[in-house]
């Protein structure tokens, strides 16, 4: 279906216009001045019109005598309701609105009705409020943005006009070619997912870049997952601080989100994320001209050792290995190195180092198996010319590609005048040169780093059988999540997660002091805690006490303290009685799960104590969540080292945590109404030992949606 | 004695040379095109000739008639002893010594003779093994770097010849103007310091600039401080990992140290530190162009709503906080922007803003006295006319000169071939002119951090109270550190800490089991270990037990762990007996000294256990360490919010921290014999009931040097 977007075979401009300035002329110009048949599939359409720009003009679509597969929209916002009408009548499928005028400015209702007609005549959409959309190859210009045509793999999706404007401006300089720009605007319609799905199979685009300011689009991981694992795609998010997420609301109308669960969604679906706008472009430049990095060890070749030595240095911090040079690389470098130089990687050519010197050091590192990629740094000596170095790192390229090693090659000139005309050589043909080592590395650890993720694919078997085993029990305990939300409280919630397969300490509910007694003789130690709704935080209302030496004093300590929280509180509350716990040793954990509005439900993990209340430290987890992924969510984790044992100290049961946790991503995806789950401390004892649920508490919505 | 080096009246040029490619050709057409007075106190000097280009030549500079205040050597390394002798007897008292072949390739005793005799006759030399010094104002170029000649502000010293001539290289693309250039070499005399005294007091260097692969310079921090006051320093230095390290000792003679102690050493030297060679290049840009930013309080305008967003992102990343603008500035904004613009900061003034819109924001945002500093951002829209805007925004600098409103303003436009003119202009008029928004900000909140820094200074009244009680302590105690050398067990270790005020638990030193059971039952709980110099990690030997039940069998357990462990390691070593001590329950924190050979004593903070185990959430302090400076240290950490207490947990006694971190630091300066002081744990208790050292011990170092 989007083919028709972006490939027509004719094309309606509905709001073309003769008048110079306006939207709709520039797009007719645009069309014709870059399309294949400029005037012959263009359909201009403007009721005040007879013809513009010497092709005749109709007042609707529906006088047109051709089929048409593409309308471009640029008329008034509140004219457009009408005019989708016709087009739906008129068998149009697809449609590019450039008019504002819709959400952005807080006209939901009017973007409502349009999708409403969009969805009545199968019309697919882009934007509105957009810049429109090219198809270099195609050599389709549906916008209005200014002209820079170089055809090349690149497909640049952004939600910010003005991006897109920057990049397609700054492209010439840096010789980017593209396959499609596209811009998105309001995204009523086509969103990042069904264009993912399009390029899976777009044979012109190799890397797939985004700009996104907030996502609503439900199926971004599936999609950017499928895509990924052909193409690497490229994602700058911005609005991720609060500042910025202020300042994001107040110029689109989109919903700038959680920038933790957007960083685990974009993980999710293996999109390499940016954090710059610098870094997109440097990294568009090396995926678009360079073959992947299959390893992590780089080979540095300079003529400036303090460059190298930067370079060294920022190979530790985004996670590339300086590579051993073999012996034979060693032995065929000395032959053509001065004797003072030490042949080891960063290889320093030394200041005098002309080009045959960078000539041979390439020819000899390029073949060296324990090379993945190459950094060439410049810097502007006496003896040195930039311009000739430049030829060589291209020629070096060209071997390589003919020669079948594929390792990427990036270059790094610093200096200013001196070397202008050697990096755009560089840039012409197709080699990137970033202004400082440190970009260099970068880029290329991002390509390393892409082709590491691609390959790695997680095994569904245990997530599915835990599936299976808890929709049985959904389908055999049906009102169990009523009962959670008539009443909410700890003793229901682990009751509902003991069911689940979750270990709970065995525990009672004590109405008296008498009771309390009874309870806790069956057990060694105990914790004794209120049951109650209202009373969240029972530690600070004076309401938990652990292994009481007087059972029934600490009854009514307990009910007394309750009794007070509420109504210092002024909360009508229950309290149910007096909660009987088995005292549980072990590492405490806490995992919880929540539901975001665009990824569906988020699983988030950490230690207890100090590493979640003073260092956050805590990692996020997008269902679904299989094995492989709860473990490296678990790694990604500052203190992981803890569960591992330290110092002497026990390994954890880690594969208890993980159990935990896949059953806790499936019960939030196959109980809807469930909104949130917190297990604050989850007990985990040593390795192969298990644990279980400390306190938990899960809220259920009352309406299902 | 550095002014006759940097302006001085006459020069000798030891190695000058006819030959075209010759660095003493290089050196004498330098000097000559470039100089004040070209000829008439340039001295050639070199047995084979009798004049170099025109003017006359001299065998040894003993045969020149006139005084000569500055040598630049560029003869092979070997001549150079024999050369600076008669140098030195000429009463030459400045050198630049541009030839290599000293430390930098091993060797170490050429080099040294070279000093012994710069020493006996009084002569400062730079280098040797660099690329010369460069003084704009004086036009005095006594270097072979290429030409770049812009009078400026910036003093740049560089340790690598390379990176300072990328610089020269890159300087006319960004007008950068400079003051002296001074290229280091192997430091054999003149150090950082030498020269930060000196540019304190240089009326035309606002701006100091550094390059820096290892220090030798012991009075780096003190001098650096100094300088801070009245000038800002930049230094960006490399080989900070461990791969980065091997390179720079590869690369020169010199020692690259550990980063964590270099960026202590740094931040107390209130030297601004970078992280990329960009980053410097950056720096240097709005440092020399423009006021310092007084406050955090950004103003961001934009004609890309993306591009705010991006913006804003980065100011949490950098510490700026987005200013909100006065009730008066938004009065005035409403009046010049569209309707549909949400007048708040970042301001969007919307893609099709034109230059009067730039215009007037600018105008009303300079004086609004919620902002502390601007960033203009632009991206190529239709309306939009770039070469227009960058003058609007060098005309507001100008204007906020005239009226004296004290703030930066810098530039981030953002494109390629539409915005190369506008940058160029922005850049010609002294406004730095930024490829990404990120860059912008990061400039900015520079800017802010070194105003913030610059001001701070410390108290040093009670550490030098500590430093009079201590010096009494060492007075009246004369053998304690022998005692210390002869035997460094913890017993001993503790014994010398707490005659130096630190307060540590009362112990006993039990040789028998009943001799611990006599001591242990003046005690409430105990600790028992063994007393051993030879043991050194305790606890993994089994000879640690805490609140032992029978003592009589705890001590028999622990000697026989002591033995076995001796045994098993192969140690001839010596077991005291065993340790009985008071069990004191707190916080843990480790505190240790060690002695950097170039900045002296350092210590190290951190909490124990997992925080330092797993986390290395640790941090370094330089002596003197004053009260002030050790909060400071304390704040570093990321569990700091622990000491504070969290949740309901009580506050530490962080002043008793602070105590025994400056008279840990004070001990390690009065001592210069410790080598190591490790005390771990220390235990702190609540907020002013302090605490008192659980295990300590002290390496003391035979030779005292």
């Amino acid at each position: 279906m989007l083919d028709k977007i972006f490939n027509p075979k004719s094309i309606a401009v509905i709001g073309a216009s003769s008048t110079e300035g306006k939207v709709g002329h520039a797009i007719m110009k645009n069309l014709m001045a870059f399309g294949k048949n400029p005037t012959n599939k263009i359909y201009p359409i403007n009721p005040k019109y007879d013809e513009i720009l010497g092709i005749k003009c109709y007042k609707s679509v529906l006088e047109v005598p051709d089929n048409i597969d593409l309308a471009v929209i640029t008329i008034p916002a509140k004219l457009i309701p009408n005019t989708l009408e016709e087009c739906g009548k008129k068998g149009i499928k697809g449609a590019v609105i450039i008019s504002a005028g819709f959400s952005e400015v807080g006209n939901y209702e009017l973007e409502e009705k349009v999708k409403t007609i969009a969805k009545k005549y199968n019309i697919r959409i882009i934007g509105p409020n957009c810049l429109g959309i090219i198809n270099m190859h195609n050599r389709l210009n549906a916008s209005f943005s200014k002209e820079y045509f170089k055809e090349g793999n690149i497909t640049f999706i952004s939600q910010s006009g003005a991006i897109l404007t920057a990049i397609l401006d700054i492209a010439p300089l840096l010789n980017l070619g593209f396959s499609k720009i596209i811009s998105l605007g309001n995204k009523i319609d086509i969103q990042e997912s069904d264009l993912m799905e399009y390029l899976i199979h777009d044979d012109t685009t190799e890397v797939v870049v985004f700009y996104i300011e907030g996502l609503k689009d439900k199926k971004f991981i599936e999609s950017a997952k499928r895509l990924a694992k052909v193409k690497p795609i490229i994602a700058l998010k911005s609005g991720k601080t609060e500042a910025g997420a202020k300042a994001a609301s107040s110029h689109t109308g989109s919903l700038a989100g959680d920038a933790q669960i957007y960083n685990a969604a974009f993980k999710k679906g293996k999109v390499l994320t940016v954090e710059t706008f610098e870094e997109l472009v440097n990294l568009m430049h090396v995926f678009s001209t360079q073959p992947l990095m299959k390893g992590d060890k780089i080979g540095i070749i300079t003529n400036a050792g303090g460059f190298g030595v930067i370079a060294a240095d920022s190979c530790k911090k985004y996670g590339l290995t300086i590579g051993e040079f073999e012996e034979s690389t060693r032995e065929e470098l000395k032959k053509y190195l001065p004797p003072t130089s030490s042949i080891s990687n960063p290889l320093d050519l030394i200041g005098d180092a002309d080009t045959n010197r960078y000539k041979n050091a390439l020819n000899i590192v390029k073949n060296d198996k324990n090379i993945d990629g190459m950094l060439v740094i410049l810097t502007p000596q006496e003896m040195t010319k930039p311009l000739e170095v430049a030829d060589v790192i291209v020629e070096t390229k060209n071997k390589m590609k003919n020669e079948g090693i594929s390792k990427p090659i990036v270059a790094s000139f610093v200096g200013g005048v001196s070397i202008k005309g050697a990096k755009s050589y560089l840039r012409k043909n197709g080699v990137p040169a970033y202004i400082s080592p440190e970009s260099g590395i970068e880029a290329l650890s991002s390509s390393y780093k892409y082709n590491t993720m691609k390959i790695k694919e997680d095994s569904c078997e245990y997530l599915n059988s835990i599936k299976d085993e808890l929709l049985k029990i959904k389908e055999k305990y049906k009102d169990i999540v009523k009962n959670l939300l008539n009443n909410p409280n700890e003793y229901n919630s682990k009751e509902f997660l003991k069911i689940h397969g979750m270990k709970v300490p065995k525990r009672y509910l004590a109405k008296t002091p008498e009771e309390a007694e009874n309870y806790a003789s069956n057990l060694d130690d105990v914790v004794m805690k209120i049951s109650s709704p209202d009373i969240l935080h029972k530690s600070d209302a004076g309401c938990v006490i652990v292994k009481p030496k007087d059972i029934k004093e600490a009854f009514n300590t307990i009910m007394e303290n309750g009794k007070i929280y509420l109504e210092k509180n002024g909360i009508e509350g229950v309290i149910d009685g007096v909660l009987i716990e088995e005292y549980i040793e072990g590492i405490e954990i806490i995992v919880g799960g929540k539901r975001d509005a665009v990824f569906g439900p988020v699983i988030m993990v950490g230690l207890g104590g100090v590493f979640v209340e003073v260092l956050k430290d805590v990692s996020f987890g997008i269902h679904p969540i299989t094995r492989d992924y709860a473990l490296d969510k678990l790694k990604e984790l500052k203190s992981y080292k803890v569960l591992e044992g330290i110092r002497g100290r026990p390994k954890r049961d880690i594969d208890f945590i993980i159990d935990i946790m896949v059953r806790l991503g499936t019960i939030m995806e196959i109980y809807p109404e469930i909104k949130e789950i917190d297990i604050n401390p989850l007990f985990v004892k040593e390795d192969g030992k298990g644990g279980c649920v400390g306190d938990a508490l899960i809220i259920v919505e009352n309406n299902e949606n």
